[in-house]
């Protein structure tokens, strides 16, 4: 195996140290540099990982010569900002989602990074999940028949944000998701919501996305609620399949469950038989996601691969997003994706 | 206590049994007659309660002078039809939800009742569960603090219809229990939903209800799912509270959970602080809800007192399903219904 | 078809009225007569059933010629004179768990119902569920592999008693499972238990049965505890299956989970591959056990047959709770069961 | 804050790397050397760990002198020699569950430590469970009543030994969380198993403990079944509550319910009423159990104190553990534990 990635991580707060701790423990990366404005952060980092560099400032690692890859685990507002200044540094960068606030800022990052030639990636982590891969395949496979609609909740309580909304800081999940079960992406969303505690962010949000064919996406997203659920059902002609990621005994399930039309009645209404048949529960090989990424990651900066989501990949997420803010602003009115 | 109230139940296919068991077991009604086309279902009921007159002819039952009420639980497209014949003829009439299928032929209902002064009543059955109004005394008693939204998932495989959609079918439910919690009409409603299996009626349907003071509803409303879900979650300001009406071990969650304004940072930016403390199960009186229904009923003929869901309050359910069809018909825009 | 067999039933307490509705609703069988000592639970059976025949007095049952079958549920201590006087009438008897108090008084009853050729069946109602038959066919099919050992645990809050203990009241269920699904008696028993209440009967009990070939049984009663308990694990060398009977989706659980040997390892020790793959619910025809139990019985009564849990089964079981009784008295010693 | 204590870690293996986490995550202790002999377990301590020492060889530990503590994770059957071994070369100890496979094993321990005047402290991990510890808190404070008895179940699939049998390798946690809560030893034990897989030591064994005042208690602990599952039921007379360590919300439900005696009928049997009333389920302050019992550790270190689970602790539990074993062997007679 060829030496290890030497990575620097900036954003060493929510989500950061999980990055850390995978670059860390994989064989294929080094940690070799943690950088946070916060010095109480900085701190577990120093503590954790004696080896590695600190430091408050991200310039520090964009101009490390021994620093090939930067992650970028920062706010969401200065994901465009920093992805730029490592890639003009020279550096392959996997930055979390979203990958910017805006499209035109997408395709910059993209075309600057294949300008440059470096590997430009995303965290929509949820493309890496087992449980989500298996869906992917039942999809494939036919396993579901024609796929109807699918339906995402997900929310929690915490993570409150004022200066993202749930739309852009938890919707990304979800939009990437669908994007990728259903192999295309939507033609219009609307998007409502509530901007309960700082009247301004929405706390809460609920999408609707038209995909060709007539296939429906639902996403109920919030830091706003009693429970933590996240769980998405896909509604096959064939079959149904349920995905929640905070089962105990199985994430995924299969309902062998459907509705056949019998024909018509003597009116000429439809006839419908509901078969509702067994449920299967498949063994998934439950690694973590984040560290098959982080593998990933790696291994597309070594052989000079196109990440599975990669800007372009970003790029889709973030054109729902804005059309889904847009719509947000006008009220929850439809507004099209259609190049 | 005085004679039981004769009554006459007109359907007897999927939801009329349970009527009828509650007619026959309670001791202030007596199930003297049964109407129903079908002869199977006829011939259940006959098996049942041998002492029950039954006919396919519902004008049996309305020019019998023996039969003081009638319970109307047939097709939603023939509920105005068929409650008009009944007051027409004397009856005091108790129709399933939704009490019509427009709000012209609602405020017609109301009218001849009143005119024949006899009580109208409709069957929205969760006004009258022990679990819905203990949620509406919390919010009532502050317990909740500020209502922020309230969503709703009601959703099965099953009772596919070919003439009416799952709006109609199954949102009448969602409705009628939002207007009773929060105690007042919403503004504006929009919905959204799929047509997958006769490309006419919606199978599932979303809809979204602003009410005043910017709170919020969804429901989530499908005939084509497949898990049993009857879930409610309401987030206030103090504590949250979960009604999920499959749950083993209490129906109803309060959870000592909320999110406070600690003040601005250094930034100007509001910063909060979540609360997550305990969560209370409390007991409930489990009486069967439309034992509770139909004794309501029968104690509002005997009184001559207006029922608790009255013509009125069968309108006002009528009234959204109308903008929410309007918005349907409309892909989404949202249908204002501030009169 | 013939017409339906008239039966009377004995004890309309607790468990009579699931009997009444079910003798009531099945064509094979006419609710002719209902006999209770106490007015009210007569009173009710009056008023849900007024064509049937009401008395204090069971022996206006035994006398009457038209009533062919009496069903008795009436207090455990009281089955096997009301049994045997039934007999004696030339009646045929299905009466609820135990079939009596002691073998020899099973014994006799047995006797009997051989020498006036009538049917004698017990109500061990769950060798008619379809969970349990299903599980059986499991076992049969080898499906499992080889049984290592089944644990059951009933327990709820209520039904408190003062003249028998849990043993007798709540295990007889699981005796009787584990010998329909083991076929074969245990060898024998020991039991524990607690007599929280009373000072005197047993509120929980803990049963160890050991059958042919290793395999064990265990069994835990009670009316004591917070939760409804009604699960049973099958652990088989192949496959592990669990019964909840209270659960949502599915009542059974099936495992594709097992341990097998690898070798020996340098040290002689044995190595073991533990291996976890699918999780399996099948669909079950959920017809009501107690409605399966009650046609069972009226076909029997018809035609003459033995049925599947007649008086040697019966007795079977009430072998096992004498020598259990046995045990729990001397403080838990192992009580053997082979004849 | 004095300099952390420099620990060093026997046994990589299943158990060691949570604790060599913690040991390096808390500022009281530095991970200082890692021994194991196999070299994979070593190589992975050596990734995580790059400061710490690494050797196949524990004396390399116990001789060296800059190392003050240590912390045995081996195989129990060397817990003893190990423990003995550090001891006499004048370390601080904290050994896994069981102390050791004998009491006059223990009993030396204990001895040798008090001699040389070091820490010796048990891994008894549930004593510093916050669950645990609220269920302590709630039987002392009279919260629950009287208690009547508690039952645990603690199995799984996996973890499949084949030098000690699931009642050392298992039931050590809960005989020790039945002694903390109740306070004092069993009077007596007895116990059943199967020892299905080798035939040698039991996979499965069901433990009956008897308390003073005649509180019962019971334990069924298996590494052959086909769920997860870690539950504790306590029942008292006045409330019940019941541990879940693998509950999503809420580890603890304490449920206000109880069965009062009425007094005695007319027949001078005893009535009960049943009170059934809210379930609560209180917040805990999840600390990780491990990171508190490691913290305890450095603390009775540095400040000379005797653990709460010292030998006399662990020795406690072995003599139950070895009460338990004599019933196994004899059948499942009763063995008394009163010195």
């Amino acid at each position: 195996m060829s030496n290890p990635i030497r990575v620097g991580l900036v954003g060493c707060g929510y989500w950061g140290p999980n990055l850390a701790r995978n670059l860390h423990q994989i064989p294929q990366t080094e940690l070799a540099a943690c950088c946070d404005p916060d010095p109480r952060a900085l701190g577990k980092m120093r503590m954790l990982y004696p080896h590695a560099i600190t430091t408050p400032e991200h310039r520090d690692l964009f101009t490390d010569p021994d620093i090939e890859a930067v992650v970028i685990a920062t706010p969401a507002r200065t994901h465009y900002a920093l992805a730029r200044e490592a890639l003009e540094a020279g550096k392959h960068v996997l930055v979390e989602k979203p990958l910017a606030m805006g499209s035109r800022q997408a395709e910059a990052l993209i075309a600057l990074a294949d300008e440059r030639r470096r590997v430009l990636m995303v965290g929509h982590i949820f493309e890496y999940h087992p449980a989500v891969r298996k869906i992917k395949s039942l999809i494939d496979e036919g396993e579901l028949g024609q796929v109807y609609y699918i339906y995402s909740t997900r929310v929690n309580l915490g993570r409150v944000q004022s200066d993202i909304n749930a739309l852009w800081s938890i919707a990304p999940h979800d939009i990437s998701i669908l994007i990728y079960l259903l192999g295309t992406m939507p033609q219009s969303v609307s998007a409502r919501g509530g901007t309960f505690l700082n009247g301004v962010v929405e706390d809460v949000v609920f999408l609707v996305l038209s995909f060709p064919g007539g296939m429906l996406g639902h996403v109920h997203a919030s830091w706003l609620d009693p429970s933590k659920v996240r769980r998405m059902t896909v509604v096959g002609s064939r079959r149904m399949a349920v995905y929640d990621d905070v089962a105990d005994e199985g994430k995924i399930k299969i309902y062998d469950k459907g509705v056949y039309r019998k024909g018509e009645d003597i009116y000429g209404e439809f006839q419908y038989r509901v078969h509702s048949g067994d449920i299967a529960i498949p063994r998934l090989d439950m690694a973590e996601p984040l560290r098959i990424e982080c593998v990933h990651f790696a291994e597309c900066v070594r052989q000079g691969r196109r990440p599975q989501t990669d800007g372009a990949n970003g790029l889709r997420v973030v054109r729902v997003l804005e059309a889904a803010q847009a719509s947000l602003e006008q009220g929850g009115t439809t507004v099209s994706l259609t190049v």
